[in-house]
């Protein structure tokens, strides 16, 4: 994998985008389509790539990854990814998003946990080829058929939070607190986890995946989780779980924290070779999972 | 849960709906509401009913399952058990689809595996005491906001498997034969897999696992795989893994069986504590696991 900056500051944004000579729109165009290359896709091979503008006038970017040997619904789409990647930088409302594929049912059902999802405009570019050879003849880089639309256009009638919250619920990207501990139990077991990791790195990670599964969206189970992973170089990357009202799209802990580390690393650094520990918490107690149950 | 049939032959369709004087769009509308009594949700307490006409003139229903201690990505949508609940009965074209509510992104991406899946018309009855008022007054029992719409309006510029397949290939309910045989491996050790069971009874479940995986849509990844269960009776159930273009929506093989199941016990018979043993059969070899996994 390439490398990628997954978050673009907003002076960084208008920078590259007067370099390139692009509006903004067209920055996030740019921004999905290279984005393709950093994607992580062994069973597919079919590259989607994200570029979300949120109200601040920040870039968030989201790619697909895929896991073999794992079950399908392992998976995690661009627009997951994307999701993910807001999530861990307290972002303002995400206005836009250009995606390099139509968006397909499962993420247009998943997009529905942000408030206000159905007015998120989205763009998926035609043409591209054709579109940007008009950009390199200086004529009007839009295709015709380029043009923001509603997501409550690509998911009409949608199936959302509001058929089952009060809407004074928190959604996917607003602030949550599960008020989780440590139970007594865990802490007594914690002596049995030593599998060549020092107490002081397993408490870390423990105390990185309790602080995930308190921030974890989980009103329909009412069972947050969170997951920390820690490279070789004993950083620690953390993940929340996020459940959808519609349960199946839901983004599972370990997803989010591999999110995470793609987003840190700048693309994953070649693999997942270097996340060696993984440590889960669930509301039940807490289970210790070697990184290769991640992978 | 109460009793249903599943899959209703076209003469008994024709005998309900002269009974209760109802047009075949109102026979299909009181079906989904029915099969809302027959769900297994003990997380949600969402139910939902879905009631498909085939072009041959036989009805086939779906309910929505929900597995307690297993990850929400295990759930059964009824629009999914409808179309296992199809894929068990070499069903004719599948033309109108009666929902209890509108489907959620999940579902209307798994429809699109069905050949022709744009052209689905689909009804979501609005009002429905008001509407069946209506007709207790002998009014138009149709609401006004009653009527069908196809798929392609639910989920238009879809992704599905025309974008990775060639068109030859078989869709979901179209005849399989992925030509897995049982490895040689798998025969040596069958003699360990006795827990209790009879290796007559083993033979059975595995060849009946393996037939299910045979069946299995799974262009995506070619790994087709299949369940079969065993109740207390020593009858056996099977379920076909079904694979979605945007892989997550995928149905498991356990969920396909556990369809199965409650399609052939009119209602899952109060749960599923009879299921005493499953076999899974995957293209890499078989694995065996007890029916407490799948529950
Ligand atoms: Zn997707
Ligand atoms: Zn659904």
């Amino acid at each position: 994998m390439d490398q990628l900056k997954f978050v673009i500051e907003p002076s960084e944004a208008e920078t590259m985008a007067k370099t390139l000579g692009l509006s903004v729109f067209q920055l996030l165009r740019t921004l999905a389509k290279s984005a393709q290359k950093i994607t992580h896709i062994p069973i597919s091979n079919f590259p989607v790539g994200a570029a979300g503008l949120t109200s601040d006038g920040r870039i968030f970017l989201g790619v697909n990854l895929e896991f073999p040997g794992l079950p399908l619904h392992h998976s995690v789409h661009a627009e997951q990814f994307l999701v993910a990647n807001l999530s861990f930088h307290h972002p303002a409302h995400v206005k836009t998003v250009v995606i390099s594929a139509y968006p397909c049912g499962h993420c247009r059902q998943f997009l529905q946990e942000i408030r206000g999802a159905p007015e998120i405009q989205i763009l998926v570019p035609q043409n591209e080829d054709q579109a940007s050879d008009k950009t390199n003849n200086g004529n009007n880089p839009q295709s015709e058929n380029d043009y923001f639309r509603p997501l409550s256009y690509f998911l009409p009638h949608r199936f959302g939070p509001d058929d089952l919250l009060h809407n004074d619920v928190p959604l996917l990207l607003e602030s949550h607190d599960n008020f989780l501990v440590i139970a007594d139990e865990m802490s007594a077991e914690e002596g049995n986890l030593c599998n060549g990791f020092f107490n002081f790195e397993q408490n870390k990670l423990v105390l990185a995946a309790l602080e995930a599964a308190n921030k974890s969206h989980a009103p329909y189970s009412g069972c947050p989780s969170g997951v920390a992973l820690m490279d070789v170089d004993g950083k620690v990357y953390k993940g929340s779980y996020m459940e959808s009202a519609a349960y199946n799209p839901s983004l599972g802990p370990a997803q989010a924290a591999v999110v995470a580390y793609v987003v840190a690393t700048g693309g994953g650094d070649g693999g997942f070779d270097k996340i060696v520990a993984a440590v889960l918490v669930e509301k039940e107690g807490a289970v210790v999972r070697q990184g290769d149950t991640v992978r």
